[in-house]
């Protein structure tokens, strides 16, 4: 059997995912649950990742590289942040120890801008956007990792320039459970990426973004007035969200940047099929696969072969 | 004593007002509660109004008069709604009576846009619209009517040709409540209307409409990377979600249209703010005295003198 060379983790507020890699960077073991921050600062992080390394009979002195909210505030040990303009490498660089452990464990910092007027955060993102940018090269790019709150990252040969932070997801799930529209989208389902109302709610509020919140009303009077069903509600619901953030961040954007999209699952549809009906061809990324290989650049890095 | 004329009421959702007119048009008697439509619909809409006629000891023939959601579907009697374009005397033409009543009850109508596009309802704030109007006279008006859903209304030559609703009210309570700004905004209090960072957040919004949902989450990383109080981070939570209705309303504006706002108490300082940091002077006319007018005029119009 090829030997572990490090264990790669992400943590998020709500998920816990780790891998087991080779040094030639093959995945030996994957392990994922739902031990998130929230669990971890209850629980305590370092048993968590010691039953995750002992389900995978780990070697006990295999390195931990670590990204996510286990290096916030509230996490494990607190990893800063690394402010804005940064080139991706310090990222790496500014990796914190945590001190207490019977192994070398890291944990990667997150990315701060701290402009008076547009001050915001990453934490997690900024290892995806490693392993993004590991694949996409050089030159300009604005890469967008949506999810509960979307980052859109403008990079420019391997310097981050600045950050945007959009709440569309999160405002979507709290639209859709506390306001008047939660009747209108109630038992909803799912719906496909490439559903005429959403792809028109995505022009339409990209086209309009100030009328964001009148769009929103539409879903509700559109109930009222035409029948709207609950698929077509919530299909429209969620477009004007899309919309109105990706005419947002574009508005950021450097002239000429390529438009990149780092996302999984049913969400990496969506807003696939949101930016081909505003003419835009992203290059597409697997998120997950953009975080291994971002916990990768930073293992190889801080424990070179 | 003046003998009384009519019963003018104002029935919300989770409000109710009653005044007594004599026939010079002066309040005799007033009376508000909570007993809304959401109340009425369980205790009964005619016992709640005679119980409040009773306690100011009208007279059993007294004609009334009322606007808002006791005519909705889920309401007394359904009104229906008049559809735009519409003069804005026909509001009082398509009023329904209450038949199974021993009293002349009348209920007025709301509006509604049709357009496939724009759908829209307005009950209620017809009739606020209707003594507006009866107090600006011709020509042609944007009637910013705000609360939990916005109104704007364009109006021209007493027909009202469309109008937007804006989710903003219903946004920020629930965007207070629910989301991730909640712990920024906990216990903030009532701010000024004058608050430096409201109307700084009035006009960012304003000018970058698009951005909207990225300044709501500087509210969190405003508090994170800069200290922003919880007063600071309510205000921008409100500025942003105004500045946002309010740039979203007057591109729908006809050109040279009058801008008017029709509100009462803490929302009229605060749009008169808002509109005041855009550069817009609206005439403004009290919210209570404009339904009261509005009353007025269908009572005077349904049972002349």
């Amino acid at each position: 059997m090829t030997a572990a060379s490090y264990a790669a983790v992400d943590w998020g507020t709500s998920s816990f995912r780790l891998w087991i890699v080779s040094e030639s960077g093959a995945v030996l073991a994957e392990r994922r649950s739902g031990e998130g921050m929230t669990t971890a600062a209850q629980t305590g992080f370092s048993k968590i990742l010691e039953s995750h390394l002992s389900a995978v009979s780990a070697p006990p002195h295999l390195p931990v590289i670590i990204c996510g909210m286990a290096g916030a505030r509230q996490g494990w040990v607190e990893a800063g942040y690394l402010d804005t303009p940064a080139p991706l490498t310090g990222i790496v660089k500014a990796a914190v120890t945590v001190t207490d452990a019977n192994r070398d464990i890291r944990i990667l910092p997150g990315l701060a801008q701290r402009d008076q007027d547009r001050p915001d955060v990453i934490r997690g993102e900024e290892t995806q956007l490693l392993g993004a940018i590991s694949q996409l090269g050089g030159g300009s790019h604005l890469v967008c990792m949506p999810g509960t709150h979307s980052k859109w990252v403008r990079v420019t040969g391997g310097i981050v320039d600045g950050f945007s932070t959009f709440m569309t997801g999160e405002l979507f799930d709290v639209i859709s459970k506390h306001s008047i529209l939660s009747h209108a989208v109630a038992d909803a389902g799912a719906f496909d990426a490439t559903n005429v109302g959403f792809l028109s709610a995505v022009a339409t509020a990209a086209k309009n973004p100030a009328m964001a919140t009148n769009l929103l009303f539409t879903v509700r009077s559109g109930q009222l007035l035409h029948g709207l069903t609950a698929p077509a509600a919530k299909a429209r619901l969620s477009g004007t969200m899309i919309g109105l953030e990706i005419a947002g961040a574009l508005s950021t954007a450097k002239p000429g940047a390529n438009v990149c999209l780092v996302a999984s699952g049913p969400l990496a549809g969506l807003y696939q099929s949101a930016l081909s009906a505003l003419d835009l061809t992203p290059v597409t990324i697997d998120a997950d696969d953009a975080v291994r290989h971002g916990l990768a650049a930073a293992a190889q890095a801080i424990w070179p072969a």
